[in-house]
């Protein structure tokens, strides 16, 4: 199986269990909405990729992890289009879950994908308990308080925005929980891959702030433009402009390729993290970059 | 340390982890407001009881659980209390948190309860690595979809409802799953105790829905009453009457204590049911049923 047919395998399990019958049909509705069909699935593919580069020594724990991993972001889709945050009806092309089945239904569906990735860690490392624990701490720190995904849309409540700790902990908090649970279900060591887990976190929030100041039309990111501006968010566009912020995803692709340790599968990776970069970059500005 | 000591040690370490240095100041007040000062702490005293009762073999890992699953209770009640569920303004007699920091911070507190919930059991249960990814699974599922709060609240969207899978998911399961954790985390056997868990799971609704339809004043559950009429909920007092709901809150409390499997703590066990159900009743109905 390749990455992409092991993570949608992953995801489909996962809601199997999640949907089972006895579910209110609306939630499971919208559960499956809100995960099938998928984005570019980036941060599982990048958890298996390293997983791969470390000898994938134990695949069926390495792809609980990016199976997580892919819950918890689609979790926290769910939850940032809500009226409160973006109030998107608009999510992957579709309508957003809160647009579909509405508030309720929406804020609801967000916290049971979090609770299924880690029932999903408990349940697909039963044969190797040592895993288990150090998995689901990894994960958990890279989505939770003080330092994760909730701490990071948190910082846009707050009078005073540090932005350093802000684009950290929205964005590359995850990148870093995939490369690090990647390495660790494989038994690698995490701290090798800090430096690429850094870098690509922050290439990724750059692309991400690129797509929302262009407006490319075919949006890789499956969501509508301008919103830092319109939600008064910081935006490196902004304070760079254009050609600075390419100019500075390019060096952090760059520093993000270099820092691959010297392992089996690492060609492979550095191939694909170049690979994804260009497809992340809006497209009028990737031959630039090709 | 006695059990409410040692469940309040738990949160308090939770919380510091949560909302350590780096936290965004709002986000990490609004997840100690939905915390403390706590309710009556039913489930994780249920937790650490049965614990117990089974010899409690490896106290921090019970309270670990006990620790999670208050954790993830604190996390349904800020939910509920927003605006698209009962949208109330007071929880425990002081403001709810989407109240006093609004809905955009509520959420993400919410989501913060859960994901520490589960954090803490990977962290505190470390020593013992088999036991992290069977509390884990028990937890999960009493909380998450198909069958446990997820759902319960979801049945409430669902154009038919099933009451008795309303009630057990809403209600009961977390009930189960603090006894379930509470046994496996001392080494016991969470079979023998599926009787106890269902029969207090039910009472705690018939008590739940006695409140809602009385309004008791000095209100043990800590919210406003009526909240099932105005919302359309069902409630079993308007199906049997407050003296068919009475009896059969005595009859689930007998069905609780009765089934006390035989063990080294089984008589305190017992004695804490009784006690614990005379609590819960309304004050002016307690009288009668002591």
């Amino acid at each position: 199986m390749d990455l992409s047919e092991r993570i949608e395998t992953g995801m489909q399990h996962a809601l199997r269990m999640a949907t089972a019958s006895g579910c209110p049909p609306r939630l499971a509705r919208a559960l499956r909405h809100a995960v099938f069909p998928g984005g570019a699935r980036i941060r599982p593919r990048l958890c298996l990729a390293v997983a791969a580069a470390c000898g994938d020594r134990d695949p069926v724990s390495a792809t609980a992890a990016a199976t997580a991993i892919e819950l918890l972001h689609c979790a926290s889709l769910v939850h940032d289009d809500m009226p409160c945050f973006d109030n998107a009806a608009i999510r992957r092309g579709k309508p957003s879950v809160q647009a579909e089945f509405g508030e309720a239904t929406a804020l609801l569906a967000g916290d049971g994908l979090i609770v299924a990735a880690f029932e999903t860690l408990a349940r697909e490392t039963v044969h190797a308990p040592r895993l288990t624990g150090p998995l689901i701490a990894i994960i958990a720190k890279a989505v939770g308080a003080p330092f994760g995904l909730v701490a990071g849309q948190a910082w846009e409540s707050e009078p005073e925005i540090n932005i350093d700790q802000y684009h950290r902990a929205k964005t590359a908090s995850l990148f870093a929980g995939a490369v690090s649970a990647g390495a660790v279900a494989a038994g690698g060591e995490p701290q090798a891959w800090l430096t690429l887990a850094d870098a690509l976190g922050s290439a990724y929030q750059v692309a991400d702030d690129l797509y929302d100041a262009l407006d490319d039309g075919d949006n890789a990111m499956g969501k509508p433009a301008h919103q830092d501006q319109l939600n008064g968010r910081p935006n490196i566009v902004a304070v760079r402009g254009v050609a600075g912020a390419m100019a500075h995803l390019r060096q952090l692709v760059d520093t993000a390729a270099d820092s691959v340790p010297d392992c089996a599968g690492a060609d492979a990776l550095r191939g694909m993290i170049r690979n994804e970069a260009v497809r992340l970059m809006p497209k009028k500005l990737a031959a630039s970059a090709a």
